[in-house]
């Protein structure tokens, strides 16, 4: 069996992440060796056991995921290799594989997920427009979910500009869902990324969204909500943005409109404010920053970090750092980690930043060059 | 000279407050004896210069004073009787004594302050007169500063209720002020009460609305900002209210509306996001938990502040104390303070909330008693 397959047997596999997958990847070097292995091999490694026992059925149904990756435009983007995106690498449960329909090079790109309620305010759809519009303009990438509403308002913002846009599917990239958006969907495809964890043929079940939430969430810098009722799914996603450590950015509005609420209640939880673009690019360089101190000096119940996200001056240490570790040569996220202690992650985060400072340019193959005066440009 | 001529005098002595005259209070007895005392006595008392050089000059213009005095529903309420509301006595810079037009008895009613721009959108007017009828049809008396928009638009929801309305005024309480409002004000005195610390005469000067503002702050268990712009005298008032340890509480809006971004700049500093009348109520009871708490249990570094105003349920402590201090025959706030070992300004802003809660009744003279089924009633 080649590599490919062996992915798209590991993608198949169910409920298998890459938190589990990581350390037996480790140990087989490859997915294709872990596939092939015996059963009694498997046991040593101490793969669970449900997965020995779907590794053993063999009956996987893997035809039409072949089929549909054999198009110029379609591409599997596999856990552990460079052109998988690090932020999303960090959750525990990252996806063992994202199929791609687009550019899967945006998926590296710093991104800023906008997500809002499937029924806004035509103010609401307006801001999720222009905010897109504006941030893509600035290179940010957004990331939404393809959903009717904020979701669709929030590409349609970003397909025009520089950063470009990604959505996240809730079923295989087979299924057109939801149908109204299908012509936003082949716009997307040609000018940016629709992706999902799903396999082709993966019907959009309800259950599918949560799961698709994640990796909005994961994927970015930070989620902005723009219009929210309670009880949204929206709220999820930036519970779970907040989780993995990423910054919340909410749009308030009056409080005569209930889809204001759910921005309001993330607010009161502690979701920065935003009433423009300077609000959220003031907020994401202090994230990242924080995040890489985390490791540079661990924190004593985390008591400094409010303080550290305030004041940006401090943080110019650890990109200093990160920028001496880059030198002048292009290096990847793994030799950046070992040279500096920092977070894979942490130093993700870090690299969008400088990227959009065009302090570094990134190259293919998930390498990094200082840029600008001090560069080698 | 009598009494409240000698209070007159004190109160037309330049940049006098109550954090200065209260220890000379104490060491005269009353106002009278200090004013009337000989200039070797005032140097004893270590009396400041300045204020000793202005008793002795003694050419005070206070006709004006005693004419506007000499009608039934026009008072002086002076600092340290019980007429004189606690919780603006906590203020360093408390007014000597305050004129009213009016029900003097308001002032010691548990107040909320509303107020906001010159200049609101006719929502956020509507927000006003809706949030102040609410709250006074709860028991609130609201407190503004009688200027046109908000303040006006609380002043008029306020009116009609139980809670009635008190309007601090920045000029001599003769000066109509803003004319535009002169119907208001006359409605206010006869069903609330106008308010002012400036001596009858005394002319609306730009530099008397600070300390109006300082006033409407100080009276309030907290302070609402409804709409305001950016370096608004509104976020003066809050500012004030928040240094005083009260509640400050924010409506937000739109982000295109200039007239919010105050608010929201509130929010970020941590101002309560308001949606409801709920939400202040929800906020008033911990606020005045917490204060008692700052005494009954010092808190190191602050850094319970907020755990305790975010769950009530440990704050019903101090106020069993306070309750079973009051026992069931009328006290006043200085033998409650006696009792408990709380300050006054707890005392006083405790009991306005169990007044709300219909859990004590204030008789006339500063007096509480227990009510409800457990209390004398």
């Amino acid at each position: 069996m080649d590599e490919l397959t062996a992915w798209l047997v590991l993608a198949h596999a169910p409920g298998l992440h890459a938190g589990t997958l990581a350390p037996l990847l480790t140990r087989f070097d490859s997915a294709s060796s872990l596939v092939n292995a015996d059963p009694a091999a498997l046991h040593e490694a101490a793969v669970p056991p449900a997965l020995i026992r779907y590794l053993r059925q063999g009956a996987f149904q893997l035809s039409t995921d072949l089929h549909w990756l054999d198009h110029q435009q379609h591409h599997l983007v596999c856990w552990g290799t460079p052109a998988y995106p690090m932020l999303l690498a960090e959750l525990r449960d990252a996806p063992i594989a994202i199929y791609v329909r687009g550019d899967p090079e945006l998926l590296c790109m710093p991104q800023l997920a906008i997500v809002g309620s499937r029924n806004p305010t035509p103010a609401g759809r307006e801001n999720a427009r222009g905010f897109a519009s504006h941030l893509g303009r600035n290179g940010l990438t957004i990331t939404s979910g393809l959903a009717i509403g904020i979701d669709a308002a929030s590409h349609e913002g970003a397909l025009p500009t520089a950063g470009r846009t990604i959505a996240v599917c809730g079923a295989g990239l087979d299924i057109s869902y939801p149908k109204a958006n299908a012509a936003l969907a082949d716009e997307i495809a040609e000018h940016g990324a629709l992706i999902s964890e799903f396999p082709i043929g993966t019907p959009p079940l309800r259950a599918h969204f949560p799961r698709r939430n994640r990796i909005i969430a994961g994927l970015s810098l930070g989620t902005l909500v723009v219009e929210a009722a309670l009880q949204s799914g929206s709220l999820i996603t930036a519970r779970l943005a907040a989780d993995s450590g990423r910054e919340v950015f909410a749009i308030p509005g009056s409080i005569h409109n209930p889809m204001s609420h759910g921005c309001h209640q993330l607010i009161r939880q502690g979701a920065a404010l935003v009433e423009n673009a300077a609000d959220i690019f003031a907020q994401l360089r202090p994230l990242a920053g924080a995040l890489a101190r985390d490791v540079a000096r661990p924190l004593s119940d985390g008591e400094a970090t409010d303080a550290t996200r305030i004041s940006a001056a401090p943080l110019d240490n650890e990109y200093k750092i990160l920028l001496d570790a880059l030198g002048f040569e292009p290096a990847g996220v793994d030799l950046l980690v070992e040279r500096t202690g920092f977070r894979a992650g942490e130093v993700a985060s870090m690299l969008s930043i400088l990227e959009l400072e065009n302090r570094v340019a990134s190259y293919p193959g998930g390498l990094y060059v200082r840029s600008g005066p001090e560069g080698t440009k």
